[in-house]
Order: C-alpha cells, then sequence, then structure tokens
C-alpha cells in the first residue's frame, strides 16, 4: 500500500490534452465477448491464491535489501518462468537499508507497565542506555508543531490520533503523515523521541510499522504503539500525574545495498506489440508479518491476470507487462527507477494498473485518462459492472509504485478494493494469509484480466496526461 | 477462567443427600422485591467498568508472585477499603514461581521463518545453543501417544489440534488437555521439546499461554504457535520436506515465593450473619497481556454485585465474602489454599459463585444444590429470565477457585457468560481492556446481584452435596 508519507504541496492541473479529439470507437465485439469469457473464467482460477500462499509460506517475510528479498526474487523469476511468461528479468534498484534491531517500550511512571511498540521504518535506535522521559501527547501534528521548546525539549513527543476506518482507506492520509513526519516537528522542537498511536486500524494488540522520513531531517527515535497501548499511555496522562516512559532500540542503519524490479511479459502481436500495459505491484514486505495482503495478493492478482489472459487468449496485441517493484514500503524505490530506466518509451506505456490495497473485493473502477478516451473506460466499467464494480471518477491515483508514470502522464486505472479492514492488517505481525479470502482475490483476478485484457486488445489508446511536478514535504 | 489441564479420572456421583427433604418455602415478596430492584439498578452502575480499568490500566499484568501481583494486592486492599467493605484482609498462600524470560522460535527448512510463540507457563527453557531439531506433526494427545521412542526421539513433537469456538467454551477441554500434558508425553518417548497449535480461538497472530503440568513428569521445553504459525508449520510439513525448528528460550523456575488472597465482606445480620455466601474471582493474571478479560472483569463484577447489595439495601442476612484469589493461573493455589484454610467452616459456606470467564452476556443459570432446594433456584432463574438468562442444569461446575469448595460439598450457582470470543484473546498479550463491554458487564453484575442478594437474604440453605474425591490426569 502506498507509502503516502508527505504532504501533498502544489496544484495537480489535471488538463487533458486531448480533450478536443473525436471519441474512440467502442470496443469491437469479439475483445467484449473475449472479456466476458476471461471475467468469468477467472472467478474459478486458482493461480492468484497459489501466488499467494507461496510467496506467504516460503519466503514470508522479505524487507527490501534483506536475505528473504533476494530469496522473493529468484522465487519470482522461477515461478514467472514456470508459468510461461516471457522476458523474464530483473532490473537493479539501489536502495538505503535499516535494521530493526529490538525494542523495549515501558511506562514506568505513573503506573509499570509494558507497552506493544515497534520502530517506524528508517528510525534510529536509542542510546544503549535508552531513553526515560517525560512524556507530552498533542492529538495532531497541528498540535505537536504549535508546541514551543520549551514545551518538548527533553521530553517524549506522544501523537494520538486515532485512524477512521474507511472503505477507501481515506483516514490513511492523516495517519501516514503523522507516521513520516511527526519525528522531524518533535525533533525541531528538542524532543528526545516520538511515539504515535500506529497508523492502523487494529482492534488487537499490534503495533503498526510503516516509513517515516529520511534524508536532511533530525533523526530521532521514531515508534508506534498500538491501539491498546496508545488508550492505556491516553489513560495514564489523563490522570494528571506525570507519566515516564523509557525506551530502548537498537534499530540502525547498514550500509546500501540494491534490490531489483522482476519483470515477466506477455508478448504482444503486430503493429501494437510494442505498446505496453503495466500489471504493477510490490514484491517486497515489511518485516513483522508475512505480507500477505501487503502485497503478495497484489503479485497475485496481476500475475494471475496476465497468465489467465496468456492462456486463455490468442494473445493481447499490446504487451503485458508485470512489473514486481522492489523497495516499495521503504519509499517507492523500485517504482522511481522504474520510471527512470525506462524513461524512453515511456510514450509506449499505455496505461498502466497496480494492485496493492489488499485482497478485499473491488467496489469502483476509477481512471486517469484524455477525455476522449472516457467512452471506453465506461464500456470497460460496464464489463465490470457484473462483479459488483461501480464507475468512480477520472481523477485516479492508481498505485504507490505507478505513481512516478503516472506523474510522466501516463494514464492510469484503478480498481479499488475495498479497504475497510485493511488497516487492521497492514504492517502487523498480523499481515498473514488467513486473512486472504479465495473468492474476494479471484473477483479481483478477473477485474484485472477484464480491464487488461481490453486495454491491450483495442485499437484506441487513452490519450496522455499532462505531467504533475508536485513535490511532497512534511507540513507544518 | 479455569485451568483445567489434566483429564478427569473417575465418576462424579451426584446424589442429593436430602433429596427426600421437604421443598423450602418460596422467596418472600420483600426479598424478590428488592431483588428487582437491585438487578434494575445494576445494570446502570459504573463500579464494575471502574474496577476493570483501574486493575488493567493502573496494575497491568500481574503474574502470581510478580511485584505487579503484590501491587495488585495492595491495590485491591486499598480499593475494597475505599469502597466500605467490612474486614477487608489478606490470607497468604504458599506458590511455586516461574519466569518466561525470552523466546525465539524460528523455522529453519524447508523454509526460513519467524514463528509468533509462548511459553507454557511452568515450562523449562532450551539450553543455552538452542534447541533444532525435525518436527513430527500429531493431531491429537492421542496420536501422540501412539508413537514411540523411535517416532519422536531426538524431535520435536508438534500438536496440531484446532480448537472448537463454542458458546459453553467447551472446546477448551480438549485444547487445555492438549496445552497441560503433550510435553509429558512426548517426554516419555524422547522428544526434545514440544510446540502446539495454541489453546484459543484468535484468528491474529497471537500466540495462547497457559499452565502445562508441572510435578513429577520429565521436563522438556512446552511452547505455543500462534494459529497462524501452525498453519505455516503445517504447510511446510504437508511438502514433505524435512522440517527443522529452532527454539530457544530463557524459561525457568525462581525460589517459591507466596501470594495471597484478598477477601472482604459484606456483614450479615441477626441469626444467619455466620453463614457464608461465597463471590469470587481471581486477582493474578497471565503477565502476556493486562488480564482484562481474564479476570479483571470477574473482579470487577463480584466487587460491584457485593456492592450494589451493600449500598441498596439493609443489608443481606448472610455474610456476602467477596474472596480474590491469587494464584489461579499457575494451578488454583488460592483456591486450594482458601479452602484448606476454611475447612472448619465449610459447613457455613451456604453457595459459592465465581466470576472466571469474561466480560461475555450471561446466557444460562445452572446450579450444583439439593434437589429440595431446586425450587428456590428456579425462583431465582425467574428473577434472572428478564436478563435473557435460560434456566440451566443441576450440575453446574461453578468455576475454578471454588472447585475445592464444591469438591468438599458446598453448592454452587453457575452463571456462564456467552465465551463464544473469550478464547479470542484468553492468554494473550490481546487480553485488554477494549475488549471488555460495558452493558454486557453490567449485565453481569445484574445478575450476580439478584443471586447473590436471594442466597443471602432467605431464610432456606442449599442442602450439602457429597464430597468428590476424582482426581485429575494426563490421560494417555
Amino acid at each position: 500500500m502506498p507509502s503516502r508519507i508527505y504532504c501533498f504541496i502544489g496544484v495537480s492541473l489535471l488538463v487533458p490534452l486531448f480533450s478536443m479529439a473525436a471519441a474512440a470507437p467502442p470496443i469491437p465485439p469479439d475483445v467484449v465477448e473475449r472479456a466476458v469469457a476471461l471475467r468469468d473464467r477467472a472467478l474459478g482460477d486458482s493461480t492468484a491464491y497459489d501466488i499467494v500462499e507461496s510467496l506467504t509460506m516460503e519466503i514470508g517475510p522479505r524487507p527490501a535489501g534483506s536475505a528473504a528479498d533476494q530469496a522473493a526474487r529468484a522465487w519470482a523469476v522461477a515461478r514467472l518462468t514456470a508459468l510461461g511468461f516471457s522476458n523474464v528479468r530483473t532490473e537493479a534498484v539501489s536502495i538505503p537499508r535499516w535494521a530493526r534491531g529490538t525494542i523495549d517500550v515501558r511506562m514506568t511512571a505513573p503506573f509499570a507497565q509494558p507497552l506493544v511498540a515497534t520502530s517506524l521504518g528508517g528510525s534510529p535506535g536509542t542510546p544503549d542506555i535508552g531513553i526515560e522521559a517525560p512524556v507530552v501527547r498533542v492529538a495532531s501534528l497541528a498540535e505537536l508543531s504549535a508546541l514551543s521548546r520549551e514545551d518538548l525539549e527533553g521530553r517524549i513527543a506522544f501523537v494520538d490520533h486515532v485512524m477512521e476506518r474507511h472503505k477507501t482507506g481515506r483516514g490513511y492520509g492523516v495517519s501516514a503523515m503523522i507516521r513520516g513526519c511527526a519525528h522531524v516537528v518533535a525533533a525541531d522542537r528538542g524532543a528526545l523521541a516520538t511515539v504515535i498511536r500506529s497508523a492502523g486500524t487494529s482492534r488487537h494488540r499490534f503495533a503498526h510499522t510503516g516509513a517515516m522520513l529520511r534524508g536532511n531531517a533530525a533523526q530521532i527515535p521514531a515508534m508506534a504503539i498500538s491501539n491498546a497501548d496508545a488508550d492505556l499511555l491516553a489513560h495514564a496522562i489523563g490522570t494528571g500525574d506525570d507519566v515516564l516512559l523509557r525506551l530502548h532500540s537498537t534499530a540502525r542503519d547498514l550500509p546500501a545495498t540494491s534490490t531489483a524490479n522482476v519483470i515477466a511479459e506477455v508478448p504482444g502481436r503486430g503493429r501494437l506489440a510494442d505498446e505496453i500495459v503495466i500489471l504493477g505491484a510490490h514484491l517486497d514486505s515489511w518485516d513483522l508479518g508475512t505480507g500477505a495482503i501487503d502485497d503478495a495478493s497484489g503479485v497475485g492478482i496481476v500475475i494471475a491476470a496476465a497468465k489467465m489472459i496468456m492462456d486463455n487468449s490468442e494473445g493481447p496485441r499490446r504487451t503485458l507487462r508485470v512489473v514486481l517493484y522492489g523497495a516499495e514500503e521503504i519509499g517507492i524505490y523500485g517504482g522511481q527507477a522504474y520510471a527512470e530506466a525506462h524513461a524512453e518509451s515511456l510514450d509506449r506505456h499505455v496505461v498502466a494498473l497496480e494492485a496493492d490495497f489488499g485482497p478485499g473485493r473491488v467496489w469502483q473502477f476509477s481512471s486517469r485518462v484524455a477525455d476522449a478516451s472516457l467512452g471506453i473506460v465506461d464500456e470497460i466499467a460496464a464489463l465490470l459492472e457484473p462483479l459488483g464494480i461501480e464507475r468512480g471518477d477520472n481523477a485516479a491515483s492508481g498505485g504507490p509504485d505507478i505513481g512516478p508514470l503516472r506523474k510522466a502522464g501516463v494514464p492510469v486505472f484503478e480498481l479499488s478494493q475495498d479497504g475497510t479492514r485493511y488497516f487492521d492488517f497492514h504492517h502487523t505481525a498480523d499481515d498473514t494469509l488467513d486473512k486472504v479470502d479465495r473468492d474476494d482475490l479471484n473477483q479481483n483476478v478477473a477485474a484485472y484480466t477484464t480491464a487488461a485484457w481490453v486495454a491491450a486488445s483495442i485499437e484506441a489508446r487513452f490519450g496522455r496526461l499532462p505531467s504533475d511536478n508536485s513535490q511532497w514535504q512534511c507540513q507544518e
């Protein structure tokens, strides 16, 4: 799932370049007929679940740069080759590397309680003797920003925001911003560390990890505690007594290393063969769980969709390119590297789809295409409607790894999974295979198969969008 | 909740001694009227929740013999005194003591995966260098017992039984037997350690701890893994490849120590004042969570029920004795010590009630009384019926801490909580305050208040039952 940890600064100007162009002709009947057949067949296919099971059970946690990350790449190359894909290859991606180490967080006053906590990705550790200091609670980044050095110096900042649960996952915006930025704001004001209520909706006692801003910001330890432990800390603060936390963490940076994107193709045919439809997901995961919903599910969905088309049609006219991105969780390194490595051919990237929001049923299909292509998109939406999918707007973001493509003007489709429960498991030890429902997963495969098949089979393209030079930074 | 870890060997002969006695007269109208008023008032009371909140937030995990256990006793004495109870006191209980230490469990072949695991209470640790050995999977104690030394020597036994979810908690019988006994059976056959699928129903990634048989049995490390990790291990074994686990634990026994039962009373009035109605719960908890459902909820329920009667009636005729038992989890030490210390006065114990099955709504009222008293019990059941409680049978066990009283012939009432979700949290880190619903908790208070009020206010007693000399032992 998107590690959107920074605030969007700037204005997105969505001015389709070809808004006055003639509308594309309708989808040919034979493409429609095949789309329906592929869609319905996908609902009974076992490929996606088999992939999720294998990746989570046989590889498990695969944080970027680890030995398991390397094993996951070998697994992916072998699996994609065995499934019959063409041009299976890897493309190297340079990344920083970080080790979680151990963590121990406890309240020492006014009550003695151990807390369930996790270091945020990229956080430094504490000094060897740990940190023991009073806690200052705020409910938001704005409240944190309003504090002075006098308020925070020598203290631990506790940012206590309860993430909203919503089908769209919209509560993640605010929570991931806190996760990404609180330590920057707090360090500027002399705080020794930050502890946040997890950016997650689990009602169980899991701390949610996730990326935080690295780079030039002052570095203080940044940790997250579970919702139950945040309740406990808030209760203690509510007593009016001084509250002390003791933190110890051995998190640390390791020497920079590399990972890779794994790429596989279903080659196109004829005149459109050098045009590309991207089916993306990310291969890395956080280290606490086995990465079943984030993002083995996406890996399973896009591989199964591409294979469904490969095995049950005369082949797409455009090339279907499956990209299993590396190092998404720590900062979308694979997505950025792909866009840079393929900068010369981005105009041949007709549309990009990504699956990185878990295995919940797709409920909405949105797009970001030129106006002239909206008729075609509506036709695809009609093919998805029997799956219980409604038509969304034309302002889709698409997904984190294809973000750099979108920003370069490549059209995107977005199949929105129901994210009501996604953040119960996201970035926790609880992200395991048993959270994946086979039928829901296959509804995803059917949706991705349908959209990718049409996009790769019709004559029309989806235009180009203006490039987007907006930048992200911590908001104060 | 009952640490019923041994198999029941023997026959329970429930032969009420007074089955031919004349039936007791009905409950007097003024007692009924007051019962209804107390019951309904209890539904809106905040005492129970306040107690659960305070005990879990301000004391937290309180394993028997720990500093927090001692703090819990001081908390209980202060709280009971402040609430206005009489004769607040402690009675010492001698106990063994055990330290969990650290644990690390991982699969090393055919895949490398860390597993979420916990040592079972009383387990020894591994050698410093750990244990790495092949795994042998069985689905039951019977299957384990059927193995030979050749099958198990030098190996790790994995007992993979999935606990049944049921309102009555009936699935716990088999699962707790495995937890308590698997290491005994496996050690007899030369196994190096046992790993069980947790005795619990959590669909989240928690390992459930709990007591295992100590005593004369050969001691090998005994651990539990979460349901998701048991799935993973079963999957690996299903591949047909050799599966290796590496175990490391620093669990160990500490010198024996003492804890205490905390007792408080609402004194009776007049001729029946030296007769006693017991309201029991246990004060200790396992160390992983804050013991909210097990058993701060019970502590809150019985204290609130006694206080409701104390504050809103002219007082019970019999003495209401609240007993907060110590060291239940590690082997019902407090319950046994109470029965021994009060052996001379057990004939003045008219009836005993316990709350140790969480804060779910009470759905059934059962009893273990002389036949002649069944009419009164039916009348109490009629008073409970508006709370949604149905009448159960006359074969109640009552609860773990009052088990020694029951076995000595003291009648018991049992108010059965809905246990459908109890074993999702039981003995895990996830046993925290947010799992307690205020309304459900107060329905419990209303039920306990009603039953205790009537039992303490009517002239009639509930007879005596034959003593029960059955013993428990590991079944093979």
